[in-house]
């Protein structure tokens, strides 16, 4: 197995992410800033297939218009050289203090005009390199505190402005973040005018934040039908946005995810939003964006492996186990179900007493995953 | 100002808040069991307006018919005396053993059958009690290992049970609970069949375990007209379940909650689902109820100062002004708005330069939560 | 490789961990009770060294002094026929009433009475069955309000009553538990008048809880010779106090903790103090209990390639080069050292440019932690 | 009430709190960067007593001796002219480049002995300005990945470069950051050499990060006599480190601080180690700044007034209540207590099913907090 990556793995990185130069609140930055055009040969070099932009990683806040075109045009020969695409494209509605207290939920409504302006044009850039996802992440969206703001009004504000793929984030750099988590998106998306031209961008690092297990949370969204795109990378619980290497804080957490994905089949992006640590160099900078990739494609065959170990698959058996004889009263309601519910007869204490071999099968998994069998 | 409850504050408590004999998972109980007859009378002695209860804080589970009728004959009685009324009722679907591999997302159909028609009989006991308000709270529905449950199936078999109003949790008892955050909650709602008549009854305590902020998700709830009910109690981020008393934890995220509750007429029932400490024996149970009410009260009247005070309305003009330029360019999107907003000049650095008086205004709510100002 | 549990590997679980029946602050015990004398042998079964045990875990609160040696009599007798030994003892000072304020720092005198007279006999007991090592939880000791005691009060009693090893957790079952981690517990120690004769058993889990790396704890602990005991669990951070099945949570914190542990050679016992999931029958508790010592066998294996692997070796070599010119400056403090580095000449900028590649030696790890190299 | 800071408050803030710009890793700066002479001229017009300094807050790294001395003297010039006075002062060993990997912990032996050289000159200007306490932060002294470095021979060059001041954080801007919580740090400090002259700065954000309860960990270094410095601001638990105004967040934690370092008397500066919200202008900065001064004035009227309560009192009293019979059995262990505790009948029941009113105190303390009584 060489665990080698190919573009029908759709692997994909943010320029920000390899081209982080790692700067971070108590440090200055210690690598060279990278231009868009060697960043997209960097990502050629370790084999991935797509690259991610916000408007400003690659035309500056306050490019003229000849100077965005030769970039663009730059861009666009790096991309034809090498094969890379671009996927998703998104907006930066957080670096510039004109977004200090927020883009579409900012007290300011000349700033609301102008975060809404912002991303239109964003999204001119995007469709211009090819993009079919755009993403929106509000990263100032929130409050320090609440005596600022009414929360009615800004998610008023915010339904306004929403026509794109969502991401969520509890906190930082705001105190709280408005649409904390993946559900709220979620649920917000229900109440936009074109929900349907709406989804999810749903980030590990972010739910792993509130100590939530992301893997349920991407199953909801696609239970929906709104994964629309995913942020691949890993975080500790509780703690401060480390956007860690896909599957190094917690590779047990990244296998479940890695299996729901692959048996569900989603076909879009495996986008590595990460950045490698400030101890790193290029080359290290290379091994972190290589073994995103490889992490994933070494959970993806164990995947496949669990799927098909004949003692996971007959415990799973046993724990799923429906000898057919509820079917008369479960499913959707109807007042049938309802009326036979009534008079079934069940043995409660029986019942409660039977066991499931979850650890036994909680420990093949992490055998499994340990190479130990 | 005495802060006294009166029936029109709408201040309810559950069976098992006043009654809890103080175990916990390391500790025996250490206070004498109370009936629900002494419960509802402790209630009216404290002064609540409201008794909500779990189907087996009132019936046990293995009560015959003719002990079920007895029971409830006698809390009616007691009801009819107090002026106690009954708001809201619940299925307790977490502490009998046969619900150990959860109630409505079991791997076994037997355990499914036995919950959906445990929550039947339990509706039809809280309308006999007067209650207009039927709370689902999934306390065993998730997993210790994602390997035991596929949660794409669990989540259908979570949609085909529910028509109720219903509770997020995002761990405890379980390692992590399906449907953990409110947003959560709100978006699953938006899937089923009869979504109008199914709310959320958010908990502090919940969204606080998380680390969320927990009045915005109410906003989110109430945005949406999903508001049905409300859990008050406090907690500590990132810790076991620790439903203290209301405000107790922290006042400030209280105060803001309270604010909330009365600025957009909320008309529910202010529900605490709380207990008193272990050390408490039950007149320090009552000093818990009361201080519940007593804070609400507080807080309410601190809230109605906040609205009225002149330098904390003139911030919050300062900080909310809109001179109305920007109406051109706002609101929900329309072909015309959009392309006034591509020729619209905004002064990028001028604007990222204001600064917001957001300290000031926090201090003078902090004075004014101290009774400072 | 089998990685068959051997009595070398002194590997040892506590009454209370295969024998929990599976209740919890919302579920009723789900498992029947098993004696001890049950329980030895279920340990036998699995491979087990040793069992430690809480004096009530053995002989009942209430048991007469002649219940007590028949109890204790069984109870030898069964380590006799299976060749179970008894490593560690410890006293149950938080599930009976009269510690709901705390032992040691109740603010009732006499309950600090009665907990320093039950450990006494405690101690008798352990001693008795051949306990070395002796273990003090405090899980009482702390509060729900620091309105309710004066801290310094509770710490000067705290060490009036201890000579034993400490084991620490910030909260569950109260609020704030006090010296709340294993560093806490160590400067504690430093504070008593017989310091050398006590010292630590740091828990997976309770470093855990509050989000802190356990092996730089417990490399704290060894440093100072104070690592007297090990409880080995798994947790998620920010959550209820979980004891899941060591491993289960993080793997590749486990692999830092195991590695840690064998390469200084730590002497004692591996205790594992966790327990099966509430879904368990007893056959799942065995597969749990194998499972904590399969996984820690696995890691020790992958601990030795770890240290046998040649790429990963140059990679520590590289990361840890010192041509020794460093030699005159560095060390403990002299005067000679500090003139001498007054005048050292660094280039600050070449070194700051120089980066180390722990992302590749990271994912070398992964690869050999999954088995992929 | 006016609650005016004075001097001898002793209220001090550092130079990069009312001087922070505004960025964050999401952000760039907001606020023009002031010069420390305006800063010192700030922090006199709101009234504050001292200002602390990292060398390189007052001299950039790369200044020439001759404009250090510049620098140097035109500050000292601005502290005669105000009358503020540099209590603290501190190193910088986390921003540049050369400490990626740690200070003195860092692998490469260069980069130790830049940080001791570093700091010994840090200390040589704090000298030079008057300050008479040194405090040491260690920023970067943690990993990433255990893989990249030995705890213990990370520990042993700790302590080799240590004889100051300590302030521990359990991580950001690394992963794991060393020895994580005051706990550790008290610990860790009866290790060195010359342990009399080194105590520890705890800050409340760095200690809520980890959810510990910071008044207990200031309680305990209290006690061992190691308080040498505080840092006071302010943090919700489980997030990035957020620098609060002081009292923001949490109130009532704030309050049991203050009336803590009241009561024994702490003799030391009060520092405050946060900054504005990057919506803040210079105008709100100040409020900022009398904010937090401001807030602990108003919890060191509170505390006076808790303890002059006469209902407070009473039920202290009631609660801490001993008749001194137990007093034969308690304090520091002889053989003779031993003895006769072996002896003593207590009645285990009666007083297990005594409870403390600590809801009722806690209410009461609310009350107070609140204004409400």
């Amino acid at each position: 197995m060489t665990y080698e990556p190919k573009p029908e793995h759709r692997f994909s990185f943010g320029l920000w992410t390899v081209g982080h130069p790692g700067f971070d609140p108590f440090g200055d930055p210690v690598r060279e800033v990278l231009s868009p055009v060697q960043l997209v040969e960097l990502l050629a070099e370790v084999g991935a297939w797509g690259v991610n932009l916000h408007d400003n990683d690659l035309v500056p806040i306050d490019a003229s218009a000849h100077e965005r075109d030769q970039i663009v045009s730059d861009f666009r020969k790096a991309l034809d050289a090498t094969g890379i695409v671009v996927p998703m494209a998104t907006t930066n509605l957080f670096r510039d203090p004109i977004f200090r207290d927020g883009a579409f939920t900012a007290n300011d409504p000349r700033v609301r005009a102008f975060a809404i302006r912002k991303t239109m044009r964003a999204i001119d850039l995007g469709v211009e390199l090819g993009a079919t996802t755009y993403v929106f992440w509000g990263g100032r969206e929130g409050v320090e505190t609440d005596s600022s703001k009414d929360p009615l009004r800004a998610l008023g504000w915010y339904a306004d402005a929403m026509n794109f793929a969502l991401e969520s984030k509890p906190n930082e750099p705001r105190a709280d973040i408005y649409l904390s988590t993946t559900g709220a998106m979620l649920a917000f998306i229900e109440t936009l005018e074109h929900s349907e031209m709406v989804g999810v961008n749903p980030e590990v690092a972010h739910e792993h934040m509130a100590g939530l297990n992301f893997t349920h949370h991407v199953a909801q969204a696609w239970s929906m039908g709104k994964l629309f795109h995913i942020d691949l990378n890993d975080q500790t619980p509780g703690r401060f946005d480390q956007d860690l290497r896909f599957g190094s804080a917690n590779p047990k957490a990244a296998f479940f995810l890695v299996k729901f994905l692959e048996d569900v089949g989603y076909p879009g992006s495996k986008h590595f939003d990460a950045h490698a640590y400030r101890t790193s160099d290029y080359e290290d900078v290379k091994a972190f964006a290589r073994g995103c990739m490889r992490t994933y494609l070494i959970l993806k065959e164990k995947a496949e492996r669990w799927n098909a170990d004949p003692q996971i698959q007959e415990l799973v058996a046993r724990i799923t186990h429906d000898d057919g004889s509820m079917a008369p009263y479960l499913g959707p309601y109807s007042a049938e179900r309802a009326a036979a519910l009534h008079e079934l007869e069940l043995d409660r204490r029986a019942i409660g007493a039977r066991g499931q071999p979850y650890e036994e099968l909680d420990q093949l998994t992490i055998d499994l995953l340990l190479g130990a069998r």
